[in-house]
């Protein structure tokens, strides 16, 4: 058991933004919201998912919508404890701990800001190791785990329980309330036990998030170079470890547009040589082509980092002429197998491209 | 106290088609439900409200969305179960009665199949006294009654259950989730004790439909002029007293389509002098205008009934060519005062005429 403090928030936040991929909403305000939260409640103890007790309930929390929209809407976080009771309600049992649905940007603070406020423990692990766009694009629902019922609340207090014949009528019936109310939410969903979350969950990824933001201040603090740093502790991780720079350059192109609920758009790349890649993204960035070829893409992850700080950019904060480095990185290998890669592997997100690990490209 | 059976559907359906001014959805199809649903689990007892315990629970039932989809996406039936049992969880309460939000239509029909499918018993009554679009548009409503829990089922056996912190966030939510069912959904809300319900239910409006819709067929039977029995009774009653016939005329000009979830648009009636009358609807009818003056506007109810045989047709049956003749008739007064006025007169469909009596009008 590990406690998670004040001082802790800014690592955590910055390792979350980098397995974010682009996506699970802006980090920053993820921080925020978390230093005031265990500010206000007092620190989260961060449990192992072994240490939690069999039938004991686990539900996790995050926003749903375009991330676009959370960096000016924010939680105020009552709405996530509204939620969460109406999910303990239909459930019948009180929460024992609460885990980040994915431990990407925001949406990896989240759970940490209902933790504190409710006084319960975070799992140390989350449903994708890294981010994704949609409902049912999590290990819990890989590994057969309802997605209901799902509880959606607003900052005005409304809140919405979904219980749904499958996840994808939950994705699209959810998705359409979030657009109702403007385009970004808090939700749980996927009640689980303890022995259900020992089963499905991406172990330890808080963790993970973790040590990836202090080795990376460290390295600031060092004055050595993140990139160092961090290519040297992927490879040492059960998860991350086929990782490679991809690509130096600045944006010469950007298209972004919030559509249907999603921050969805290509960015262009350019390197001083004009070789050129594109990174194309619905909330997360999904798949780099260079001349037309796929060089990464999901369930694999691509990190795009500001090329002086390694600052890990989300694609709502991509702008014209930044320059960047973009990293591939693998997925956890519960994602590579064959049940996972038909709900978050190319082909979901309507590619026609095959699944190809990051280790087996040129 | 009256039992409904199955030879009384069908008047029971023609009167509420009349109540519904043109909305509350197809009563052909209502009637067939009810009947299906009578031979099934057995007749309908019919209970004054008064006769309610005052801590019993009674619950609201209707379809939500556009009645053109709604005639060709039926309900079931089982989903009506759907949403009282999420709506019975949320107030952790089983329903004592089910009673109609409006008596319009086959919104008219379906409380009658989902009290004869849990065996409960039908409260004589409704909360328009006729039909409306949306949903805070219900006296419950106007006297205070929260709609939350809202719950909205589809046929696949989805269910979302709404909690808001007004009634205008529950019509906008909901609209969506109905919206993403496909354009028409079942509901339960507006959960209230007897108590609650005895002060705010449009009282014996089960019995008024019952009673136009027996003197139409005995009419027809007795080859007696059908207008002429409708118009003679109608003034005995407490609520639809000032009627009259408005136009005789032929359907010119027809302009529907189905947006946002309603059934809107406008149709043209000209007679044999060129005279022409314009009735603008939403779902239901709204304000007939002749010369641009309007000569009955809401919550006065507008019928368009077929000139030969006084069938009420409703907004999604209207067609190019009808001989029909258009009736107005004066709103149950509990609608008319200031309260309600705000709720469901001309300005909260958008109109700026003021609201006026028929009685008044020339």
């Amino acid at each position: 058991m590990k406690r998670i403090d004040i001082a802790d928030v800014a690592d955590i936040a910055t390792g979350a933004a980098l397995l974010g991929a682009g996506g699970g909403g802006d980090p920053y305000i993820g921080r925020l919201m978390v230093e005031e939260a265990i500010r206000a409640f007092g620190p989260v103890q961060l449990v192992d998912v072994d240490s939690v007790p069999d039938e004991a309930l686990i539900v996790p929390t995050a926003m749903m919508g375009a991330p676009s929209v959370m960096v000016e809407k924010l939680p105020n976080g009552a709405e996530a404890e509204i939620a969460l009771e109406a999910v303990e309600t239909a459930v019948g049992k009180r929460a024992h701990a609460i885990i980040a649905p994915e431990i990407g940007g925001l949406n990896a603070m989240l759970p940490i800001v209902l933790a504190a406020r409710r006084g319960l423990p975070l799992v140390d692990g989350d449903g994708m190791g890294r981010a994704f766009p949609e409902l049912p694009m999590v290990t819990f629902n890989i590994f057969g785990q309802s997605i209901s019922p799902l509880a959606i609340s607003d900052e005005l207090g409304n809140c919405v329980t979904v219980r749904t014949v499958d996840v994808d009528s939950a994705e699209r019936l959810g998705r359409q309330i979030v657009v109702a109310m403007g385009a970004a939410a808090q939700i749980c969903c996927y009640p689980m036990t303890g022995a259900e979350a020992k089963r499905s969950a991406v172990r330890g990824t808080v963790r993970l998030a973790w040590e990836i933001g202090r080795l990376l201040r460290v390295a600031r603090e060092q004055m050595a170079d993140p990139f160092e740093a961090l290519l040297t502790y992927l490879p040492t991780t059960d998860y991350y470890k086929h990782c490679r720079s991809l690509f130096d350059g600045r944006i010469v192109d950007l298209r972004r547009e919030i559509a249907q609920g999603f921050t969805v758009g290509t960015v262009e790349i350019e390197n001083t040589a004009q070789a050129r890649i594109s990174i194309q993204f619905r909330n997360e960035y999904l798949v780099a082509r260079q001349a037309g070829k796929a060089i990464v893409i999901v369930p694999d992850l691509i990190a795009i980092l500001d090329s002086e700080t390694a600052s890990p950019i989300t694609a709502e904060a991509l702008k014209y002429g930044q320059r960047v480095r973009v990293i591939g990185i693998s997925a956890p290998p519960i994602l590579r197998s064959e049940a996972a890669l038909r709900v978050v592997g190319p082909q979901a997100f309507g590619f026609t491209d095959p699944f190809q690990p990051i280790e087996e490209m040129a």
